[in-house]
């Protein structure tokens, strides 16, 4: 039977732990609540709150006052004043790490920085990150973004939480040579920091690699990168059913890593699966 | 006959033609004056500049009270106290860009940061910018060096105006993932970087390249080993007396630059040598 053998790191987050466990207590507490858009980028799971009580909505303009969560990636702050204006009742699971990126944006802009954030255009930690965006600024999504960059002077750097150790490197390296004030400010938290270092070392060492995880999850579409860069034989799977038995003949060691938002419960079924069909 | 090709800024800086600019006003119109240490890297150059009247001293303790030079390098805050303190007279032509990397680093150690130097440890510049480091701080020469900056939180960067921009890109690079906030401050003189580019353009492109400047000049042997990177067939020379016809044997285009502290008279006389052996 193939050998089983889980990064250092896989699963679960700190901020996404912490959301999840705000959000039960309070459905405990209080019953019914709201989440705008799921609370965290794992269909299975939010499927499994949502049967607990805790429904996803795209936004609040269908529902009356209620009990709303804001998730572990934050909103604005417009958003969220509009939202307490409106006489919603906040339970804020915003990832701790996430208000560092926030504060961190609103120093640079304090100190003259023109603000260069590292991140996914269209995720909501971005989106709700621009909202304390009260300077100059852009996202940097790849290093083609940068052209409009490099004739500023003062540069100041913060990056999405779970950006690619990678492409802060890159960047990084480049912006030096093109600004004359250069002020990096790491918000690249260190879960993701760990889980990207788990899949560095054991993705070379095996047969193949498994990384479970939304499909609509960054984080985990990045781990899968990595390991494909490192191991061509890596797959990306949200649950134990898309594993297919050919991917891991003469396997004799199997690496398996999950993204911040993958629950427990699902690497559990993937590697349960994994010891039936590798074999 | 070969084709000889200039590399973009070969050559005397705007720092090393203001200092002899200011050494020689000053010998027309006082008479004898000494320099701490030789004016420039060029030992033909300084050669010239003795004969005018400019002598160069290892330091002051031999000297009664009289007239000194300090070169476009710098000296430290402490050194030039001292000097005046003794009743010698200065005349400062420390390069106004290296006026930039003291204030930086001051401005650095105020804000906060571990000061990291990228510089060679013992360039006369780097010694006299650590004179106005008056917080906690290292010079990194190599990578080996960023060991001791590691478990730093909150590092500032500066550099020797003549740095490497290749080792700059990477020191930022390599420290942003280990440190919590990074500032650089690029130092990297203009001329430097131009005469960088100018033989990123031209080593590719030719047969030969021919570096010319004093073996103890640390901009020119960073030239030299930039071009040997892109082009194997790469000579330093102080003059014209080192080249060989043997290393131009087949040769149709030869490219030639010049470190800050050549002057424009040994330039032409390497052209005019080459011209000649290359054919």
């Amino acid at each position: 039977m193939a050998e089983i053998l889980i990064a250092k790191s896989a699963g679960f987050c700190f901020g996404v732990r912490r959301a999840i466990k705000l959000a039960e207590e309070a459905i405990n507490s209080g019953g019914k609540l709201y989440s705008l858009g799921p609370l965290i980028h794992n269909p299975q799971e939010v499927k499994r709150l949502e049967l607990a009580g805790l429904e996803p909505v795209e936004d609040e303009s269908n529902l009356k006052p209620s009990r709303i969560v804001i998730r572990s990636h934050g909103i604005s702050p417009q958003r969220e004043n509009y939202l307490k204006s409106q006489g919603f009742e906040i339970i804020d699971a915003t990832c701790p790490y996430v208000k560092a990126v926030h504060e961190a944006v609103q120093k640079l802009c304090k100190e003259g920085y023109f603000v260069v954030l590292l991140g996914e255009k269209n995720h909501p930690e971005v989106l709700g990150t621009l909202g304390y965006l009260n300077c100059e600024g852009i996202v940097v999504e790849s290093k083609q973004d940068l052209k409009k960059v490099l004739s500023r002077e003062k540069v100041g750097i913060v990056s999405q939480t779970t950006q690619s150790e990678q492409f802060l490197k890159e960047v990084v390296g480049e912006l030096a040579l093109w600004v004359r004030e250069l002020k990096l400010i790491n918000t690249i938290c260190n879960a993701t920091s760990e889980r990207q270092e788990g899949v560095m070392e054991l993705a070379p060492k095996v047969d193949a690699m498994v990384i479970i995880g939304g499909k609509n999850s960054g984080n985990t579409r990045r781990l899968f990168e990595l390991s494909k860069a490192l191991n061509p034989n890596s797959f990306h799977v949200e649950t134990e059913e898309e594993l297919r038995k050919e991917w891991f003949e003469n396997a004799s060691k199997i690496g398996v890593t999950a993204g911040a938002s993958t629950p427990d419960w699902l690497i559990e079924k993937v590697v349960l699966k994994l010891k039936e069909i590798a074999s």
